[in-house]
């Protein structure tokens, strides 16, 4: 039964929604949106004659199902994410999927486009979350905690031109693992560098390196070079993208489209090339100009003393202070990182993993002062791990190593080869269950025994118990190991005992 | 910096999606929406002047953040409910938190305006999924997959005016256990039952009772009774609301909102006040109308089976066969349940804890062919657990017994009780996180001690692990017992293999 009203309703939002748009906008859409409104009519029309869906069965553009097998791989990943993230002594936060729009609104500038409104249905104004850290930002706020140490698994919504090929999605889960609070300098900045360093080497994704930067180099760096500060976060915005654009490309944004002066991108161009150790912290102490930005001096004290806790914690060489990093996102303050795989040649033989960024993130101390009324500031440091991408590296060299996974648990199977004795079987499985044994059966009231057989084999069960006329006479029932296809008697009343024994064993 | 256009259009589509809906509504939202376009402009007005935010920091009505003491109990309950699934043989599946609006509509009948839109921002028109049933269909459907036994937790959204108190969100957690696939009656519904049993057993919620009922046989009790085929699915949702209305407000509901006859209303008053076991069941078999009706006697035949698997899987007792119970969901065809928890005397004297249902589900073997082009059929059976409603129960409980939990599970810290010993604390944890030790420290460079003793004794850390001048000089290192305040000392060289043993010992 269709809505009342729900029809014209409809077309016209399409419609209105189109002359709405700023019109630059609008010719592009229209075409858009004429289908939308033709194939609008077409299935309402439909609809209420016939029952079969006049529509293709899919989900929304960008997203996907997991399948129990990718569900295995997905839970293994994030079980060891969130195992380090305990290790460090994190708590686990949860906060709704939809928050209010105006508390996003006005946290990821360039980025607000592409944020998942909710139709107004009367009340509030609602938007899909669309990461996981100002909804942390505005817990603490909210909560007026001054300190935390929290992680938190769940998924965000960005409304992307998905490229799924390489693990990007319109809906993805992000994993982070965030230190608010105020403390010595750089000690938490650190600990976020390490748990990146433990996860990524956890999950064996081979060889990978952490650029680092700081907001406050980059700021400098665009000051000594001349950009006008008004143009700071989308000058920004455009170096963000030397991971995706050649440098000449990200300089003739600059130039063409936020209006930066040819020689003020030339001198931006100087320095992201630059990249190294803590060689290249201590060289851009002496450069002449540089040198001269209170800014930028303080993250360069920042990043010394950072490099040095990243030494005693033995991960040094795995980070690279490069002036090319910049970090879309618009509130960060301080030190920010990206973790990148180097691709070793054995996978460069086969289809290219381009990945990109598999983990990030950062400082932003002024994100939390932003929701509180009086505007106190709580410091915070933290990093988020792109699960979708590691996912997606994992599965590939899963199927060229042709693993096969075991997508239930399941220890014993009840197994019959006569007629007549499911309800035996029913008993049986009731006790396996009761006693926390995993245990299946096939539901069907006289199953042949080869099918039984083949289920097991096929779900990879262990351990089979089959119960048949001379068994029960006699008061026994029998084990049988799958793989061995060894058979032993037991007596009935021992069953679950001997299965316990046998699984503890194994 | 606002969305070039954002203002206006957001004002504009507040005020025209009142225009485009049907008049009755206009004048009732009118004002609502008035309202928010004047906050619309003033919080624009305000926010590119200032800093502050001009709003109340809260989450979406019906919504809420878990802290990390809700979290722990939240992962508790989970675990103890995907165990039992996975005890049963069940595949973990994830779906899109979005779904195309075409596929949940016509799936929920009265419900469907209780559905999240989203708001169309061109492309495809989204919503919220509202359970996960319709998106289990979809999955088969979708992959054309005859067969299949699978469980997923996941959030939905219904905007349902919510009462907080009783543990009733708009966006809460659901845990799906389901049965998919063309299996001899009755198996796999008794299996539900049974993990139903199982899991409200295994929370020690107190006494429960699962009343079950079956589609045809509310048919064909609307039937016998005169009410009209086209009004069985108003009058079955008029007839759900018997858990929170009395049989004489649904009554008038039925003859005043839904247009039965006083004398079918009241012939229907006569059947929903019997409940009881396998007996009464005998005794519909018997009753002179009911058992005219051929679906209703289907329905019968087929409890009559579903008791006798119950009572081989002992819990016959549990089961309550209830006349009067309905399911509000429109998709089921068959057997429907619901579990609802008896107060003992214990919980009476406390707060009252009127939480409903805390599980339900039923058979919908017509769902998946209203997604498969052809229609084929895939017979589903299947159950939800209330987590919220669980969760509220176990909080209250712990509230009561005064429990706490620890939201960390960090083992060792370390400290000092000197200064400059920063970067020996840095290299000895690094060591232990290293080793997969859980182990925290205080981010100073110069912690009291005392200090350090009380985040141990306030976070329930067992472990510390000290390290002073003397010790340096010694090689040595000294641990402690945060609870018996026992001290040793031990070589610096052993320190990861004494923390290791000290921890597997307690």
């Amino acid at each position: 039964m269709p809505h009342p009203g729900h029809l014209p309703r409809r077309v016209w939002a399409a419609l209105l929604s189109q002359l709405l748009r700023p019109p630059s906008a609008v010719c592009i859409r229209a075409v858009g949106c004429y289908s939308q409104v033709a194939e609008a009519v077409l299935t309402s029309q439909l609809k209420p004659h016939q029952k079969k869906p006049n529509f293709i069965i899919k989900v929304p553009k960008g997203t996907r199902d997991l399948s129990p097998q990718q569900m295995v791989v997905r839970e293994k990943i994030l079980a060891k994410i969130v195992s380090c993230f305990k290790r460090h002594g994190a708590k686990g936060l949860d906060t709704p999927a939809i928050e209010l729009k105006e508390m996003l609104t006005e946290k990821y500038e360039d980025n607000i486009g592409l944020m998942y409104d909710l139709k107004d249905q009367g009340g509030e104004l609602l938007s899909l979350r669309y990461d996981l850290t100002v909804p942390f930002a505005r817990y603490l706020a909210m909560n007026k905690l001054k300190k935390m140490k929290r992680y938190q698994v769940g998924k965000v919504w960005r409304r992307e031109s998905p490229t799924i090929v390489q693990g990007r999605y319109r809906e993805f889960c992000q994993c982070d693992f965030d230190i608010a609070g105020q403390f010595d300098p750089m000690i938490p900045d650190a600990e976020c560098l390490k748990i990146m360093c433990e996860i990524l080497s956890g999950l064996q994704l081979g060889d990978f390196l952490i650029k680092i930067n700081d907001r406050r180099i980059v700021d400098g760096m665009f000051a000594v070079c001349g950009v006008p500060e008004s143009k700071f976060r989308t000058t920004c915005a455009s170096m963000d993208k030397l991971d995706k654009m050649s440098w000449e490309d990200v300089r003739h944004e600059m130039v063409t489209k936020k209006g930066l002066a040819p020689e003020v991108a030339d001198q931006i161009g100087d320095y992201v090339q630059c990249h190294g150790g803590i060689s290249l912290v201590e060289q851009m102490f002496q450069d002449p100009r540089l040198s001269q930005n209170k800014l930028a001096m303080e993250g360069l004290e920042d990043l010394k003393l950072l490099f040095e806790y990243l030494s005693l914690f033995g991960i040094a060489e795995k980070i690279s202070f490069d002036l090319s990093l910049a970090r879309g996102l618009d509130y960060y303050t301080g030190v920010i990182y990206e973790a990148v795989l180097l691709q070793d040649p054995a996978q460069a033989g086969e289809e290219p993993l381009n990945v990109g960024s598999v983990a990030a993130g950062g400082r932003y101390d002024g994100l939390v002062a932003q929701f509180d009324p009086k505007g106190h500031k709580v410091p915070c440091v933290g990093l988020s791990i792109g699960v979708e991408r590691i996912f997606y590296i994992v599965e590939q060299k899963m199927k060229t190593l042709g693993e096969k996974l075991r997508t239930t648990e399941t220890e014993v199977f009840v197994a019959t080869p006569q007629k007549d004795f499911l309800r035996e079987r029913l008993k049986i499985i009731a006790e396996l269950w009761d006693a926390g044994i995993k245990a299946e059966m096939l539901y069907k009231n006289n199953p042949k025994l080869l099918a039984q057989l083949h289920f097991c084999e096929n779900t990879g069960i262990p351990l089979m118990v089959i119960i048949g006329e001379q068994e029960q006479n006699e008061g026994v029932i029998k084990l049988r190991s799958v793989a061995s296809r060894e058979e032993v008697i037991i007596k009935r009343e021992n069953l679950v005992a001997e299965v316990q024994k046998r699984l503890s064993e194994s």
